[in-house]
């Protein structure tokens, strides 16, 4: 026993299994907790065990929330008809940051993928084409990731979505703001250049 | 309120507060707890709970453990004359990973510096000289890391010790195992070839 007692090496062992950490930044995370072990440490396991017990995925579009509704499908003022389809929960989260959105989410969880076995159902599309009839949705904004299999999904969704009279939209491409031209990669550029708009 | 509840929020900003990481992989690490919440984040829960209450500092060398004594300082075998002297739990952790050291520890928390106001008694130097003598210490190697402050630590601590009769050593400087010479740094280059021994 290395690491000052079983339960801590336990603990680093469930540290290091983390995504973007292993074990040695596993290491230097328990010893500044231990350091803060009747401040932080103490509160941290509270919030961790809470944030546990009660978060649960909204059933109407796959968040994460408190209740079986999350709080922006309990939200009758984000019922618009703009409906915007995103891969995972971190995206959600990244575009409730960017303040632009003010319709629902649907989160796929996911992208087709033929080797892994993901096919559509996986992906719940035939719940999303549901939602789009029940809840009268007039836009669908697939805001896929801009990678091959993101592109492929959305393209598929497109396609079950053609003669439901929904209008089907995708995230614009082009240069970030703030972003060097000398810095970015040629599809990026060319794309920029495909949409440009007048000024 | 942007990710899912403000329990969630409050632990993505205890998360980032941790070495290493920031909000944003907090945010990936709350995710793929929240994903595993019935599995490994209770556990966490738990485990880091179990730490916080049952951690404590060795009253003698300052090890963590879970008793007043650490197990090293409770293990008869480890004294064997020999005092190990680190900045850092995390480097007495590192030399027990490397199996080599028999002896005992002893934990300084930290470096001299006149800036951050840390002196001899903060680092509990005069309790170090005090155990040589009441342990009958016959070594005291002094591994404290080659950066400035450690070995201007470590020349305090050797100067202290002067007169007391036991023998000072430090870690060897050279070449580390597998290093390739072309991408070391002059210093450790110069420091083995003074160092160079008899093969």
């Amino acid at each position: 026993m290395t690491e000052g007692s079983d339960d801590i090496q336990a603990l680093i062992a469930q540290i290091a299994r983390l995504p973007g950490l292993g074990p040695r930044s596993a290491r230097r995370v328990v010893l500044a907790l231990i350091r803060r072990r009747t401040g932080q440490m103490a509160q941290l396991a509270q919030l961790m065990a809470t944030v546990a017990e009660h978060s649960r995925e909204c059933i109407r579009c796959g968040n994460i929330g408190e209740s079986d509704l999350c709080p922006i499908c309990a939200d009758p003022r984000r019922a618009n008809g703009e409906l915007c389809v995103v891969e995972d929960v971190a995206d959600l989260w990244a575009l409730e940051r960017g303040r632009a959105f003010r319709g629902r989410y649907h989160v796929l969880g996911g992208t087709l993928s033929a080797l892994d076995e993901v096919g559509p159902d996986q992906l719940g599309i035939p719940r999303l084409i549901g939602r789009v009839a029940e809840e009268g949705i007039s836009e669908v904004i697939l805001a896929l990731n801009a990678t091959v299999e993101g592109q492929t999904t959305a393209h598929y969704i497109a396609e079950a979505l053609e003669g439901t009279g929904v209008t089907v939209t995708g995230l614009a491409q082009g240069v970030p703001i703030g972003g060097e031209l000398d810095y970015l990669d040629d599809g990026t550029i060319s794309a920029a250049l495909r949409a440009r708009r007048r000024l």
